[in-house]
């Protein structure tokens, strides 16, 4: 089973290299042994760096059930998430994933996630893409206002 | 200069949480000294977990310079990335970052950031939400697709 819903995300994958809308990866998300949202790589078509395979799917399966949390679901990927989309699973608090490729066939075949996940453990000021923090003494008012919300949602 | 734009996100983090439409985080992009995006986190009005301000603000600054790419771009958050919105910027390829908070101060606020970024230095199989990879003889045909495809566009 876990093996066929990879399957779908090969297809994905390879169908989308060559329609040309984007990179070579593929992902889908199923509950109750039911597909509710598939996509590919949309990041060229869409003009958007996030659109990676796993988020695409994620957003599909939330819209899907009106919830943004996707508690009983599975992620199947053809590749291993990027960080990305490792921190995306955990926000939408998936039960499990599944993948195919991993991080070192992507690097491989020239993508960044083996490189981001090892910025990831430099100190920040130090990442090639520098990241800075800038004390501020009111840095701090967002999360005292959060706190203090009383009707607030959590996520 | 670069503690205007930070208030700039504070504002729109504290304001967001006046409005109830999500958490309280706020994000700008800056492009030869001028505001081209922000946004403030819409995960709850929008019910969709990736809606983070950070990956807002890519998505219209994208949109804004319709590039996939934001080279000589800069992104200004109230809060220290988490690892969704640290994988976002790698991927647009901002040149830099500047924040006011950090993820201790979110995990004060019960978010998830500083958990998230604790769980990638585990074996994927080990994490809180299980990462399995299953080994499938084609896996690799995705790639081999894409490094064939003579007119593909690299990200």
């Amino acid at each position: 089973m876990h093996e066929t819903f990879l399957q779908q995300t090969l297809q994905l994958a390879v169908d989308n290299v060559d329609s040309g809308k984007g990179g070579p990866y593929g992902a889908v998300i199923v509950k109750d042994n039911q597909v509710i949202a598939a996509s590919a790589n949309k990041v060229t078509s869409t003009i958007d760096p996030t659109a990676h395979a796993e988020i695409m799917a994620i957003r599909a399966a939330c819209k899907h059930l009106n919830d943004f949390r996707l508690a009983g679901c599975v992620l199947y990927t053809s590749c291993e998430p990027c960080p990305m989309c490792l921190g995306a699973i955990y926000w939408a608090r998936l039960d499990k994933v599944y993948y195919a490729c991993n991080r070192f066939d992507a690097a491989a075949a020239k993508f960044d996630d083996s490189f981001i996940y090892d910025e990831i453990n430099l100190l920040p000021q130090l990442r090639s893409i520098p990241m800075l923090n800038i004390s501020l003494p009111n840095a701090r008012e967002p999360f005292e206002a959060w706190n203090q919300k009383i009707d607030k949602i959590p996520y």
